[in-house]
């Protein structure tokens, strides 16, 4: 391979002669041998959005001369559109707060900027990673900032998933409306419930988790673009201060504010464990909702059995026949994930110190996991299992039937003790506890089909009068 | 001691004579003795305020005679006014999703209306605590309502509290808004803040968690009761689901409003989530303001040694005259249970099956912990450290000095490649900054002035103008 | 109230005329208002031993004279007999590595000394505090010995509770033997199992958390008294260094050894994480059995119903007869709760700095409390639920004989895809898998019994003859 | 491109001609496109040396013919090779037990042996994926034994990256011995240590952590195979049964014994949670030690500046000459995340129910990674950190000598009170403390410099006649 010489404050390198990227990305690529993995696409496509507006706001100041701008933003077009991504070489777990990920950036755009003007790569006299490229920035406004538009890009997937599961939980409640179920409560049966307010109920969690995340999404809009180092905004020009976060939004098309108190927005990054807290929290409802669609399809014979699950696999490689609740079981997963993903995030958050968390990779690299896992496991949830779900409507009213929970409407009537007797005696005997009441004489037969109907028990309003009628 | 035998479904037990709390309550302290720990005292509160409300709403709709709904709107307010509290005997940990919360409220109730009432305790017939004190209500309503009236009542304190430390911050920040010292990112030597910009950062970021604090409180607002059982209301009279909400607000004076989706509201606990993770996010934020505290503060004579916090009490008892960071480490301390209590949280939630989330004693546990020693944390925080902080002037005016970091505000006029050489040999030889760039010509004295004012470096600001001066 | 003036480095206070606390005591007490709890019982009577100890062996050395000696001796006995317990008024969760308990000790006893030799407690040139009982030792030495201390006198009752688990779940699964039921992966109908061999599983699993439990004891026994404040053992005579631990040993019975490196053991609690860490593993498989029980146990009529837990509370304000698997609940959120206080205590842990960590109160808070709660938990579950559990032995065969998933066993005879087949074609049908084989001519009725027994089924051992001769 | 026709209980599946996977491959792979990612080498290796030894021990019981036999075991030789490793196409995140990973590794295999036989792929007359390959065989025993075996090929690297940061402590530890510098306590000045102790320390407590792993990888060693779906073995020839495990370790060269309770072992994942345990100890020991060089090497001119870490890369893309301690910062951030890992694998082990733990996918997925990070973490730690560390002996020095701490050597001779008196005053005025005690006439000049020996303050050993001479 041929090389090329480059150097900088620690000494000299040969880098690869076709290589983009340059001796500080190649540094930052032995110091982390961790993962082996690359850094997310939309975060590299962050990085260079920034540096794209920056070239543009650092020539509207004067600062960058129009051939040497129009060379940079063309190179930065082109990392845009998914070219030179092998470039970025540079693992997403590494330490210095991403200085070798906004190096990385400014190393490839400078030599594709260089190239682009017809010089060789490594002729930094004609582009510059650092006093051209990254003119009026540094690594500690650039880096926090494409972290929040990578958020901003990759939660509206996740709200657009989320979505689609309240649709399908909505469609499934009407669909599953006239079936009554026993409900449970502490896996104990309980009182009766329709099929289809239980999958409202999940409709209405899912409804409660959209708004948060789009609310939450607001936290990532405020960023710390002007600040440079410390958040005091030292060397950025006064023009560029003002100008360059609109033309981050203009680039990006990713509607961002400056931050009032840059210092603080540079040094914190509880925005990013904000976001985590409210993805967690999703997690936990999609993990709830993931073990009542497991128990509710348990069986097929020896379980609950009162919905099924659509067939997506073998579910043994020793038991024919056997399907697993495979899609929800993955959603588990994910939820855990997700839930040690946000330790790791507040722990990083946690270990900032004074004017800089430097901790930012770990966050990006696990919060960027727990949106794409949650998206993907959203969507496989949807389209691989909710919307095939069908309900053991036979099976469901069979328990209903069978049940002894249904002695609960009897306690306005007969009061709690004389109710808890019966029950006692029926689950003792074996005997359906309507021919208990009758034989009791505790109710007439209209009396009782009144208040053991099933379906009236599923909503609230029986009148006062009707509870007094006995 | 003398005995009074009450009877339930499992059998019969003997009660002290004088206890007000009856055979439910003693069957659970005796299967939960876990931490020998009492229920939190709002909760015990909140928990009658909602009997107080019922006795009121069911007399409202006809179901409770005005005699017995006296008894137990007095003997509610007693306990409300601190009375009784010794009955609630069952322990903070519990199985059975509060049940026993829930019962032995409703057993100290009726006992004590009972005894209003002339009776003796453990005479049910006069007022029961099922059938009078529970009426319409189910622990799977009332347990959770109970626990967000609590957490509605406690967070107004922390958020008071933090509103106070906000307060301290800003004061200290106009105190030391003169004050020049270095910024530090990664620990190594930056670029000069004003350590009034600190204390102001950290004002911002508190502002940011109260921000926080006050929107979710709004999760709390929507409460289940109406829904008993499993949120489909049953044995709720139409006219006592509707008027329920309305007469807790009225007899609490808690801003509540009743679910839409009783269902969802009764299953799923992530609203508490949703509050633990925000409280989660106030703790890192404030345990990174104590690790920062802690290292500015840092010597006396062979650390940081940049500000002083108050000397509250010795800090060994084997090294004279040593003054520790207590408050900032206690401080930390609780923000790592917080942090360690929203898992707890997390896990409770998620565990949550079919129509009933039953490990809520689990969740209030932590959470109102987290609030309690959360608040707690910021009072003396406050109070015994920050209000009297002061700044080593001169240490930090020497420190800035002596640094090399100020190099930074050459690279606009001489490159980030030349400034990095010069750094680089005033490290080597301990040389000043300020001389090398004189001998080597490369900015006249006056420009060097200008360049390297260290208060204009802590501010955006510079012109075009002035970069390309030189 | 009458007070005494007591003066320290911060200056002069007024102490309760009767306290045996002192001023460092009541500055550490009003420092930190968080909790309002105490400490742990056992964490006192360990500091106090360590007290003991240290005055034997400064006597030993010729440090400390024989009247004082005598009178600190008596004033620790007093305290570990129970005594005084009340003067320990510094809150668990404290600033500064727990200095403040160490001098409410040190306080406590040189009073209560001065008060044996006849003098009036403040009378510190009697005994002193910090001279006396403290001599040749650091908050340092002292706090994280007795956490350790405490751990062993702990830990051994958990143990023994989990003994009687074991015992617990072996003697059910004799009981339960001959109870053959369907086995369960993922929810789903899977192949036999006996109910005995579920319950030997449980002691199984229990066994090997109470190995790793004594295994890890160890991790405590290994101490660093004698490293005073850093490890360095400044001011520690040499006979005292070499001769405190034997002592500490002998006064409290517990086994210890000082530790080779005292200045490793003085700023790493990594002990209390593997401790914690073990804790939270036996935790996960009680949660996993409890989650068993609670699931084996669902129904009456609509779940399971495999086994009956017995009946220890109602389980309802509003569903008469309902009985819930309250016990197994509780030891769900003991099992959440000590996985939280694992992540706080880890994160404490991660946070020490240089020669100290000083966040053990935090640990010990948490640690204490994950020990506790278990062996309660334990007790409980043993007592209240899992010696009570009765099999539903008609229901367990009814699931079994109805069940599909028997077919696997005809897997080596005939195929993974015809199995796969029959399976499908009785689930779809309703019919029963016997009857499909027979009618597809795959098996005669003798080798059918033979290869669809069920209780043969539940041990390996069918030989390869056997399955060839098909 | 071309397909052949594939088809399962679920239907049939077009899959390109040339794939060795098969149609259940490419269903969970369609099913769970979670995160892109491959499932571990290593972890596939494993899986295949079971199915080698399996088609052995097969033939050896008489179950699998000799040309199958050896097709298979050439088949899964090439893979253990390296070869058709991209054939494995299922997602590391998925649902089902890792059914699909077993399917996966069963189809490639059999259709590598279909060729090797002189057949085409999907041929499964020749060699089936279920009754051949997988004969005798569960996803159940499969799975788990296989992550258990990847876990015991991996931890060994990382014992030995810690052995060698072990070494390179010791060797540090050498090279500093003589390096006096102030020991600090909660970041306050405290007594002196020497810096070789401090990196022995480090040596010291890594050799613990070495130690734990060294212990729990023994947790590893036993496996449930022969188990089949449950535990109970069913399908399980018995010779087989004896004899599988074996063969595996002859395969494998993988110490591994069978369970005694492989009912227990099938259903319970705790190992991993103790495994992954001990793991997030040694994060949090090798995280506290990467705080502790950031703290020391901080400055270089405002901070402690006791060490220099060397310079890897440049600091900042802004600040010139900045280099940042960027290798313990990796550290740091690999340990927040194994300690994230944790929480995932804790909560996953924790979701078992009955007779399966379904969620081995994400405990594997995050295990590896924290074991694999953790070896590439250690590895840079040593080679571009620690081995190149240099102390700052002048600054040291100087900072031991200005400081107030070593006061605490005059306490033995005159006693608290006094000490924290002069303290005190030498804070104050800032006045050298040794001046301040010779004024006072406490010791003599002879006496003042024994005591106030910095070395020999960094060593227990002052015996009583020394202590009592003033």
């Amino acid at each position: 391979m041929d090389f090329r010489l480059e150097s900088d404050s620690i000494g000299s390198k040969r880098i690869p002669v076709d290589a983009y990227y340059g001796v500080q990305s190649l540094r930052g690529a032995e110091n982390f041998r961790i993962t082996g993995l690359k850094m997310h696409e939309e975060f590299i496509n962050s990085l260079v959005q920034i540096k794209k507006a920056a070239a543009i706001t650092n020539n509207e100041v004067g600062l960058l001369d129009k051939k040497k701008e129009g060379a940079i933003i063309k190179a930065c077009d082109e990392i845009i559109d998914g070219k030179l991504h092998d470039q970025f070489i540079v693992d997403p777990i590494q330490g210095s707060a991403g200085t070798s990920m906004n190096m990385n950036a400014n190393e490839v755009i400078a030599n594709r900027a260089i190239e682009i003007l017809g010089k060789k790569k490594g002729d930094y006299g004609m582009v510059h990673p650092n006093d051209n490229v990254n003119y009026g920035q540094s690594t500690n406004d650039v880096v926090p900032t494409a972290g929040k538009m990578t958020v901003l890009k990759l939660l509206p997937k996740v709200i657009r998933e989320l979505t689609g599961l309240y649709g399908a939980f909505q469609k499934k409640s009407r669909e599953f409306d006239d079936v009554v179920k026993m409900g449970r409560t502490q896996l104990q049966d309980a009182v009766p419930i329709r099929l289809g307010q239980e999958f409202k109920a999940y409709s209405s969690v899912v409804k409660r988790d959209i708004s948060r995340l789009e609310k939450v999404q607001e936290e990532m809009r405020v960023v710390n673009m002007g600040g440079t180092a410390v958040g005091t905004g030292i060397n950025a020009d006064t023009k560029y201060f003002h100008n360059i976060v609109p033309n981050i939004v203009k680039v990006s098309g990713i509607e961002l504010k400056q931050a009032v108190n840059l210092i603080d927005e540079t040094q914190n990054l509880d925005g990013y464990v904000a976001v985590s807290g409210v993805l967690k929290t999703c997690a936990v409802n999609l993990s709830k909702i993931s073990n009542d669609l497991r128990l509710m399809s348990s069986g097929p014979r020896t379980g609950l059995g009162e919905i099924k699950l659509p067939a997506k696999q073998n579910g043994s490689s020793i038991m024919p026949g056997k399907v697993n609740p495979v899609i929800p079981e993955v959603v588990n997963q994910i939820a855990f994930n997700i839930i040690g993903n946000d330790i790791t995030i507040t722990m990083a958050a946690e270990a900032g110190q004074l004017e800089l968390n430097a901790f930012e990779p770990i966050i990006f690299y696990n919060l960027f996991e727990s949106i794409d896992t949650l998206t993907n496991g959203v969507d496989t949830l949807v389209n691989n299992c909710v919307l095939g779900i069908t309900a053991n409507k036979e099976r469901c009213k069979q328990l209903v039937d069978n049940s002894v929970g249904i002695i609960t409407a009897l306690c306005p009537h007969v009061g709690y003790k004389k109710s808890a007797e019966i029950a006692k005696t029926a689950l003792k005997t074996g005997r359906p506890i309507r021919k208990l009441i009758l034989e009791e004489g505790l109710l007439s037969e209209d009396e009782l089909n009144q208040v053991l109907d099933v379906v009236s028990m599923t909503e609230p309003g029986i009148s006062a009068e009707q509870l007094l009628m006995v």
